[in-house]
Order: C-alpha cells, then sequence, then structure tokens
C-alpha cells in the first residue's frame, strides 16, 4: 500500500470541493433555475454575480453566478483541511513550475485569501482557499435546525455534490495521476479502453467522487462535464425530473441510477447557460481505509457501469451528455486580481 | 352526454378486472420471479397451474400460471358488478352472433361459473365471471392488516393493474369502440395518427385504464401487450429496478413516468415466458364523472405523452418494448371445458 | 346482497367529493399555508373568498376560502353523477321533511346551480351540485400535461382527498345511516364499541373514504374534523413534515400509516384558522363489488387501526387530534343566497 | 483551533466503526430478524456464532451474533486507518494504565490480529483490528456490482451505521472525552442540562455520528443502547416499519426523522434477544474543516432536537426507548483468548 498525500501527515491536505463559479449569458434566467426552481439560497448580490448555497452549507456559498458572454468556468474551488495548507500548496505548485496568482481575500464574496492556477495537464482553473465566512441566513428562511443555513426550498438542493471535468483524451492519464499525486485525491473507480484511461471518479471524502475526469467528446482540454448537486432521496430526484420537466427545462438524461458510484441522476442544462447540472441522490460511502479501486472495462461500464437501471446513457454520439462547456484561462474573470 | 352502459343501470356491468392467465415454458423459473421477487402470494397449487394474488388482494388470485410449450395467454377475466350480470352479458354477445363457452365453477380454481368468448373484432380470449372465494392466506404469511391478505413481501406486488393488448392496427379502431359499447369501458386517453386510433386507454374505475388496446408491432391480432402490477409507491418502482437488474431479469425499459395516465412505469420480462410485465405505480384516479377523453397527437405523444421522464421510449424499432405475447383461440388451455 | 341507492340506476348518484369552504379568521396567513406551502393554485379571488384547487384538479376549486370572525365550515360540498340528479336528491330530501335551499348558480364561483341543506342527525351543511366550470391555468402555471391544471409546486397538493366530520356520539349511528341510505355512501370500515359506532369511513368512489364520520372529542354536533388534501406518494409526505415544521405550522399528528385506509397522515393546522389539514398519500382501493366492511372493536384499533406505524395516535385526551371546528347552520355564509 | 489527534498525523487512527458482536438468547429467531427479514448476508457460521454482513459491505462482517443466555454486547469493534495503529493503539492505551488484551487472528472469523479492552470510564468492551477478509459472496446472491457484496435482499441492510452507547450519567463527560483524546473521534453534536454532558454524538467520518454516548435510562455502565443499521433512502425506513410490524416486531419508536443528525430512525427490537436495532437512513455529511460543534440545551432538544418529525420520543418514563442492554467485561465471550 502506497503512501499517500493524505496519509502521510506532513503534506497540505484538500478537504472539500467547497465551489464551482459559472459564467451564464442570462443570469436572471440562471437564477431562476437555481435559486427559485431548484431552491439554492441566494446569500449576497455583487455588481453582477450572484452567490448561492445549498440550504444544508452552512459556509457562504457553493456556487457563484456571474455575467458572461458565454458560458463558461471561471474556477473549481477547493477548500483545504487548515489554514497553512492554501499556502503550502502554493509553494508544491511553484516547485513545479506551475504559475500561481494570489486571489485577495472577497475575490469571492465572503472567502478569504486564495491561490488560482491551471491545472497542468488539462489546463482546469483551480482555486485553493480555507478561510470562508458562514453568514446566518435572513429570518425569514432561517432554518430552526442549526445544521441547516434555511428552510427547505424548491426542489431540495441541499448542497454540492461533486465537479466532473472533461478534457482531451490524451491527457487524461497524467491529469488523473496528477489530481491524485499533487491535491491527494483518491481513486474510488475507474473506466479504461485498451489501457487508455477513460475516466476516473476520485475523492478525499467518502463519497465515490468529489471530483471526476475523464475525455470529452469534443475532445478539447479544460471542459465541465457537469456539476452535481445533492439532494436527500432517490424520490426527491423524481420530483425535481417532474417538475423541471414542466418548466420546460431540457432534461439531458435520467433519471436513472449509475452503476458507478450508485448515485442516482438527473443532468438538465440551466436554461441561463447550458452548463450541464446533474441532479444526484444517494451513491455508496466508503468507510474502508484499503479501498482498492474498482476499474472497469467498457463492456461491463457499457452494460452496467454508467446505467444501471433508467435512461440507457449509451449514446455518446448526438447524446444531450455531450456537451460540455468551457474554462476561463490563468485570469480570473472575477473581481481585482492580485498578481502572485 | 351520451348515456353509457354503465349509467344507465338496465344493462350489466364490468366491475375490475380480475385476472390473467399466462402460459409459461418453464413455470419454476416464472414462479422464481412471479412469487418470490415480486412477493406475491401462491395460494394454491393445481397440477400444471398456480394460482397467485398480491398481498392487497383479497380474492383467490389474479394471476394464473399454466406449463405451456409456449408463451400464451389463457384469458383476459373480468368480473361482473353483480352475479346476474354474468348471465346478462352472455346473451348480449349471443345476440351479437358471438360463440359463448360457458365454464363449470372450478376451472379456475376458486371460481364459480363463468363464460368464455373471443373479442369478435381483436380475438382476445376474454372470460367473464363474478363468484370467486376470498381464503385467508396460511398463519405465517396472514397480515395482521384485515384489508391485506397477507404480510408485504419481496418488491411489494399489491394487486394487478391493468392488461393492455395489442392487435393489428386495421382492427383497433372497432375493437376499442366494442369494449366502450359492449363492456362499458370508458375512454380516458387515446392517440391516433392521420384520423387512425393507434391506442386507447379504458376504464371501467377511476383508474385511468384497467385495459389498454392498441397497434402491436408485429401487427397480428389477440397479442398481450403487457400486463401491469400495482406496487404502493413511485420508490418501490426504483426498488424493483435495483433488484430485478442485479438478478438478471431482463428490463424492457425504465424505470420512467408516463404523460399518459401518470404512471411509474418499469417493463420488465417473466424470465420463465418472456411475457411483458409492467411494474407500476401511482397514476392519476378520474372522480369527474364529465371526464372528456384526452386524445394526444403523435407530435405529442413523442414528446411526452409515453414518456414524461426517464426512459425516452422513443424506439419502436428495436425496442424490447415490441414484445408481443400472443392468445389462446376460444379453447381454453385450463381445466376441463363445458360447451355453452 | 342488497341493492344500493347506486345499483339500481334509478336513483340520483353522488359522484365526488367536490370541495370544502372554510372560513378563515386570517385569510392571508390561510393562503400563504395553503397557495404558498401547499402548492395549491389559486384560480379566483372574489372579494373575501378564494377558490383553489390542486395541480392535478381541472375544475374550479376544492377548496374556498373566505373571511369569518371565527374558523367555520360553510359547506361539504358533492358533485352528482348527472346533471339531473341535483333536483332528484332535491326532492328526495324534501320528501323527508328536509328543508332544502335553492343556490343561484355563482353562488360559489365557477358553480352552476345547487341545493343546501343541513344532515338532519349531525347538522353538517351540504352542497350539491353538477355543474361547474374547468378554467385552464394562467400561462405561467399551466402543465404540459393535459391531465395536471398546473404544474406542481410548493408541497405538491394535488387534490382533495376526503372530509373527516365529527359529531355527537349518540347521533353517528343514524348520521352515518342516513349517508348510506340517502346519499348512496358505502361503509367500508367502521369502529365501534359495546355496540355503538364510534366512527365509519364511507365512499362512492373506489377510495376507502370520501368521507368519514364519528364521535367528536367535544362531542358536539356538526364539527369539521379534518379534510384531506391528497398527495402523489408517501415520500411526499415526509417532505411536507420537514417543510412544514420549519416554517412553524403546527403538526397535530404524524407522519405514520393508519391501519385503516393503509393511509400516511401528517395531521397539520391551517395557522390562519386553526382548522385541522390532513396532508395524506396512499391508501388501498376497493375494486371488489362484494367489499364487506371491515368493523373493528376497540382493542384492534388502538392496537393497529388508528396508527400502523409512526404517531401512535393514542391519547384522545389533550391530542392535538382531539380538535374540531364548528359549521354554519343552514344560511350559507357564502354570497347572496335564493331561497327554494 | 486545538490539533486534534487525527490531524497531527503522528499518532494511529480509527478509520471506521467496523462490527459489533450482539449475544443472544434464541439465535434463530435473530437470525430470523438480521438475516431473512432485514436482508443481512450470513458470510460464516462458526460453531455458535454466526458473521453477518450488509449488501453493501465488502468485508468479512459487521455483525457477529452468538448464543448466549442473555442479551449482552461482546464488543464494539473499530477498525484503524492503518495496520500499524492497531499496535500503536496498545501502546498508547498501557501507557495510561488500561489492561489490554491481545486477540489472536481469527478470534473474529475472517479478522486479523486485534486488541481488547475496557472503556476506561464507561467499560465498554472495544476491540481494535485492521485486518479482515473479503469474501466474495456466493454465487446465487453475489451482486453484478462491485461495489456491493451481495444482491439487495429483505429490507435493505446495506451496512451498519453506528453504535449508540449508554453509562451512569457520572460518566458521561469524561467517558465522551477519552473517545475524543484518546481514540481521536470529533465532536458534532452534544446536548446538555445545567452543565452535565447528557449526550454526545462524534465521528471519526463525515457523518455527523460514528458513535455517540449518553446518559442511559437506567444509569448503569456499559450499556448498549442501540446499533444502527443504514438504508438507502428514507421510504425505505417506511417499508421496514410496514413490514416489521406485520411480523410482529416491537418497534419502540418511530419511523421520524431526528433533528439532531437529521436521520430517519425506527427503533425496533431483534426479537431474539431484545437489542435495540435502528433502522436508520439520511443524515447530514460534514465536509466542513472548521465543524462547530452544535451544542444543544433541553428546550430545544425537546422540541426539534429527538424528534424533529413522527414520533415525539418525549416520554422517557415507560418509553421502549429505556431500553439498553449490558455490555461482557474484558474476556470476550467470543472464541478463544490469547492474553497480552
Amino acid at each position: 500500500m502506497a503512501m499517500t498525500n493524505a496519509e502521510t501527515g506532513r503534506r497540505p491536505r484538500i478537504a472539500q470541493v467547497g465551489a464551482i463559479a459559472l459564467g451564464t449569458p442570462d443570469i436572471d434566467e440562471s437564477l431562476r433555475f437555481f435559486r427559485d426552481l431548484l431552491g439554492m439560497e441566494e446569500v449576497r448580490r455583487d455588481g453582477s454575480a450572484s452567490y448561492l448555497r445549498g440550504y444544508q452549507e452552512l459556509k457562504h456559498h457553493s456556487l457563484v453566478l456571474f455575467e458572461s458572454d458565454e458560458p463558461i468556468v471561471d474556477s473549481y474551488c477547493l477548500r483545504t483541511e487548515r489554514p497553512e495548507h492554501v499556502e503550502q500548496f502554493a509553494d508544491i505548485l511553484r516547485e513545479q513550475g506551475v504559475e500561481v496568482l494570489e486571489l485577495a481575500p472577497g475575490h469571492q464574496a465572503g472567502r478569504g485569501a486564495a491561490i488560482r492556477f491551471l491545472h497542468p495537464h488539462s489546463r482546469h482553473p483551480f482555486e485553493i482557499y480555507y478561510d470562508i465566512e458562514a453568514p446566518e441566513a435572513p429570518d425569514g428562511i432561517r432554518s430552526l435546525l442549526p445544521s441547516n443555513s434555511s428552510k427547505r426550498r424548491g426542489l431540495g438542493v441541499r448542497r454540492i455534490d461533486h465537479i466532473n471535468l472533461a478534457t482531451a483524451v490524451e491527457q487524461v492519464g497524467d491529469a488523473e495521476l496528477w489530481l491524485r499525486e499533487t491535491l491527494g485525491f483518491r481513486r474510488r473507480e475507474s473506466m479504461s479502453h485498451d489501457g487508455t484511461l477513460l475516466s476516473s471518479w476520485l475523492a478525499v471524502t467518502p463519497q465515490v467522487h468529489d471530483i471526476a475526469i475523464g475525455a470529452g467528446v469534443n475532445n478539447e482540454e479544460a471542459q465541465l462535464h457537469h456539476v452535481a448537486f445533492n439532494l436527500e432521496n432517490q424520490s426527491d430526484v423524481l420530483v425535481a425530473a417532474d417538475t423541471l420537466r414542466d418548466h420546460g427545462v431540457a432534461i439531458n438524461a435520467g433519471p436513472g441510477k449509475h452503476g458507478i458510484s450508485q448515485g442516482m441522476f438527473l443532468y438538465v442544462r440551466d436554461p441561463g447557460s447550458g452548463h450541464c447540472v446533474e441532479i444526484f441522490a444517494g451513491g455508496y460511502l466508503i468507510f474502508d481505509p484499503d479501498w482498492k479501486s474498482i476499474d472497469w472495462d467498457m463492456e461491463a461500464v457499457l452494460s452496467h457501469g454508467l446505467s444501471w437501471y433508467g435512461d440507457p446513457l449509451d449514446t455518446p454520439e448526438g447524446s444531450a451528455l455531450s456537451v460540455t462547456t468551457p474554462s476561463s484561462g490563468l485570469q480570473s474573470r472575477l473581481g481585482s486580481l492580485a498578481r502572485g
């Protein structure tokens, strides 16, 4: 058993996927989707940016929406285990020759100092931070339960669940290895074909995946496949399908259940931006400290890995799931930047 | 508003779809499916025939399985509102020139006298009866609740829900009209193309359909499209999908939700016979006495009528849903017959 | 088997419980509850009265709220099977010496002519009608599904389910018999103690109960025990409990499952009026034409009849379920009356 | 922010609550409950002991049942993060003056070497181990999904969830502190009265609790309050309540939802032993690295902490929840012991 980053205890660690920042050409329509239909709380509006969280998130936000000519991802935001880990990650990255920007406190509202850099292989823009405020929700919507920030509303999104990155197939192997070796994610499941890694599901928590990375249909780097938000029960996903269908929100695929992760899926598109959003519930948790990655071949993946039941997810060509959206480069589209 | 059969009060009435009798080449495998997986009670074994019911059915059986070289339907069994209606239906049928067999009590175990005939248009074999025993379940499985015959077991089939008949497209219009005018079913929803009725959902109860009839993919008469059994909740259908998938039962389609009927569907094939079985939950109930049939055109049907969410059901060619199984002729395969 | 009213075909028949009209001291707060939390559509506001329906009701309304100094029930509204049945019921009632008021079309908005009278034993104010409009919902909330009037909203109330009447214990037997003999309701389940009928569940549809009548805790006549609204799944009742709890709506009892009716229950109080409202899902349907009423004794009722699981409902004294609200007398509080 | 055991990286760590070993006076009846009703797999029978696991557990067992004159807990079994942690914990314990037994491999079937000791404050018998086999399930029940050991069966128990310990109220404070300081559990929620800690919910994983400890009703040390097993959805808990009720299994309380942990609960008693078992689903996950324990006062606990909805859990006196069962002393009742 190889020592991983997280196990040595001497290196900085990622604690969670904290947030994603999405550019949208129609922020009002995106807010109708995320706030009014999915039920997220708009914690703060800051010029052209809106900060949202699920009803079970106590911290400031897990989603930033900002006005943008095209749908784009500004940043994938990871939170560290301890405050000093942010700078420790910066040091490690610079040692690797990765350019690191230092973002001033408030670059994203409610957040402390952070660093920003591009994944050296897939060019996805990451931000790493620790400090973030935990504002109480306003009176009218504050939950009586101290473990919830607000009352359940709309379709009941309670938190961000995971992010799924797409990139060129040639990069997947190196990009995934880097996520494991440098950021400390552990591989839980994966799929390969003829020795080429096509997709990998990784986590720093007992979830099957906090992050996934795989080959995108357009074979371009730095793409968002989807961001997933978590509901409490599989039955909530059915209610979401019912409601979103009737509100004219495009359903890419689902509801159904993945074999990989055992999560219930419903892929829809934010009507304001076209970003693919997974409405997700369930999945198994991994508490075994000696978990061995489940490595799927294509035959099994197509038989029962992608779709255990429900929508077959078997038509890559022309499939609505083949939609991805690109990412920003090193410079953030949000706020003012302090160069590192 | 035309007076219907049921409303005049002077004609016999069907109260419910009581049972279906299915021939299976592998009755042990069919029992493993219906009894052990779906959780139905085997009330009686009679030579090569087995009688089953759901845990919420107080009467003797809603499903008969019998050994047969090929998968075949012996009979679609309808129960009347009152005892004298059986003979009244026989009279009406004979007036129409339909040949009617009289079945002795016990032709199906637990049942009283019945009549048997072929639908004059689609040639489906129907049986009509009133008397049927209501045996208590044995001690070990009898429910504490007097409204349930037995304790919930397996995947929780509680009762037969509806039957869906297929026939040649040229017959659908006449066959459906006959179900309405002679048997008193009311049309709740339908779909047509270029003036040709393709499918109709009909009921004598507030369900959207106790029976449906439509054009089958092979365009042959007297086919079974599927028989549906009812579960209590949509979440039960998800558990059924999970479990049946893992037991290697072929899933034709689903889970998903129909726009027509608003029912949750999961189409599977009895591994012993190949008959298509729908695991069904939900649907709306019609209490309005002046319900107007919802008549769909093909565009709306394909957009959201067949599949409101979930498996798109959009590939008639090669679709597992295109499976149908044939019916017996006038002579029943079960027991001894007394000619009428 | 005795011929019932509904079977003779020569007498008028009730098709459904169509609506209830509730007086509330705080109509804004009641609207917040029924419209904003439960998700009902406010079809029309008419002076101090508001008309609402569930998303699966195509007709004008199933709930009327009107301003009133105290919480009161103006009317329990039954819809007949055919138009001419309204006048036929009027004749039968007058033959019995019951005073009958004739209500002009529009007495309740959207409704045609109706009659009004007091139950001759329990003094509950009933109205009987047939004609009622079926307005389309406005663009923004109209459902794409023709069997739904509007999109699912809030906690997903889809229709009125049943009404539960309370009266003095001495009246229950006669009052229940009258509902059966004159209005054609059939008894499905009942509970008695020492030969005295304490409660009875009755229906004209395959539901276990469209109406129930029983002894109220204060032993006063003409009380409302509760009105029930129907959700699609048991899981929806859990979401309702979660949400209503967090919005400070008083939960009387539940969630839990009744043995009688097998329905999932959640009893709450409209915060505007204090009327007891049951959030209800599930229950079994009765298609057997020869159903025999299940008559419970108190031991079984207390063991598993009232509560099959969940909240025990075992504390009549001091129980929040002991709340009832009174009814109007013969004169309606709504609109203008035309004397019969 | 104080450095915790788990954060220093230099000390041994508990990874998960692995198993519990329960003595039962009627092992056949206990197996009927855990194996046949709850659906756990009996992996191995070894003389008078039976080893079981949920369908989502890949390791050898999470539950040991063994014949015993009285209901008793033999051991609460914790698994470490790394192999060497077992001996490191032994060293720490001996430094504290705690007597440590060394258990030979196979002391529990399928398990490697382990240590055993009594909690120095509450006297609960703990075992700590790392090595444990991961046997494949036999052909007939092995799951097609590699992340499940077997197919979902019965009521769908997928894994052990947590254990809840009771002890004398005077010990709770010290006992809980020791669990945090020596074993590295983190407090997530707690309840106190007049400055006395009454109960605490702790975890080494993102679950709200892997273990809880609180004052027992009989105020005796080393008691089991309950052990919880995890189902996939809240709807599964309702099906479990339905089924267990009908099989005559005593329901102590529930179903309902805790405010603390937000988990769905159903407390029942193993009919073979009387041990209290919680059928559990849901709950929130804690990914925030700076989680602050939610410390409840009694008023809030009784208002919405213990029961957020459903069974009120408000009657400590005479409540079926007041049942606890005692633990073994230092010597294990299972197998042969090698003295440390």
